[in-house]
């Protein structure tokens, strides 16, 4: 087994939390995303997508994808659970991830992919040309805004995004957060919940992976 | 146990579509998008993001997201499996769900909602008002079309989009393609291979819910 990582990228760091926090070790293969290793022939054979992360298992299957990959480890390990315990909470916890990810996650990456000068006519992840939007740029902004107030909202009652428990939500949300200084915002300084959650949340040993 | 629905919205679909695959039959209340019912007092006690489908359990407990609520019943019942059947297909599925979903759902409703004059000021789902970015309505067919294609290769060698099993990948990847209707994007005639499989999974009974 192993995992195609890019040791600076947001999407892989998703994985690499999600990993430390099982206390698994895989292999890692870095790729040098900033030198365009990803669009190479090499990876491409690997990824025709161009994207990292990529999990290779034993019999040669890719996993091309941060939820698959973390979705395999939780069925081969379930120990500690970080998908939820039973029908209901592996639901909730599966909303409140894709919440994370579709209103923030995303959202920072339309952000800071539409307005880096050094990604123009990279848009989008993977090999093919987009134009930035200056225009989506901006929305996003004000959509990664309204989601920290929302966040905070959510954090005020529950001690972490999906509930009492540690999950793969708090790692989405603490990827995208810390992303989003790249696309140069920051959450407010009066949004305490959402303070105090990422303080606890950054001083796990998995936030450093 | 009750279902939000709206019976013309392609979001609530991918449920009905699960459900129906499961054989599992739950009491449905119909919320009237077209007339603004989620964004009253009523729907938004409810569900506040102003969305369907919400899920509430017989407990109280809301899902308020469509795969969250797919994974409630794959849970509880498990048979036919549409999320895959052990560690390695589980993510494999998960995977493709999730790129027919980020390639082409939001891609479509991107699209959709980007360009329709009655969508005005409402640019993305939910109560926040965003005005409309012309420019991402037509990155968005360009991606589109990019997504048909590549659908088309994949199907070339395999039955099914997530392999020789109908998964919640063949869902999210056929009202996808419906809902691109609404976009006035469809497939290319030459798309032998899409052609023949969306033939297929439309003359399943399961199409109609």
């Amino acid at each position: 087994m192993k995992l195609y990582d890019c040791s600076t990228a947001p999407s892989p760091r998703r994985v690499r939390i999600f990993l430390a926090e099982k206390g698994i070790s895989v292999p890692t293969i870095q790729v040098d995303l900033r030198n365009g290793e990803q669009f190479g022939e090499t990876f491409r054979a690997i990824n025709p997508d161009g994207t990292v992360p990529v999990l290779v298992l034993d019999d040669g299957a890719r996993i091309a994808d941060i939820v698959g990959i973390c979705r395999y480890f939780e069925e081969t390990q379930p120990m500690p659970p970080l998908m939820g315990i039973d029908a209901a909470d592996k639901a909730v916890v599966e909303s409140w991830q894709r919440w994370c990810e579709r209103e923030c996650f995303y959202a920072v990456m339309d952000a800071f992919r539409n307005s880096t000068p050094g990604l123009k006519g990279r848009a989008l992840p993977g090999p093919d040309p987009y134009e930035q939007i200056p225009a989506l740029a901006e929305r996003s902004r004000t959509r990664i805004t309204r989601f920290l107030e929302r966040l905070n909202e959510r954090l005020a009652a529950n001690q972490f995004v999906a509930g009492e428990r540690f999950t793969i939500a708090d790692i989405t949300a603490l990827v995208s957060i810390d992303f989003a200084g790249w696309a140069k915002v920051k959450p407010a300084e009066n949004l305490g919940h959402l303070k105090r959650w990422h303080q606890a949340v950054s001083a796990r040993p998995s936030a450093k992976a």
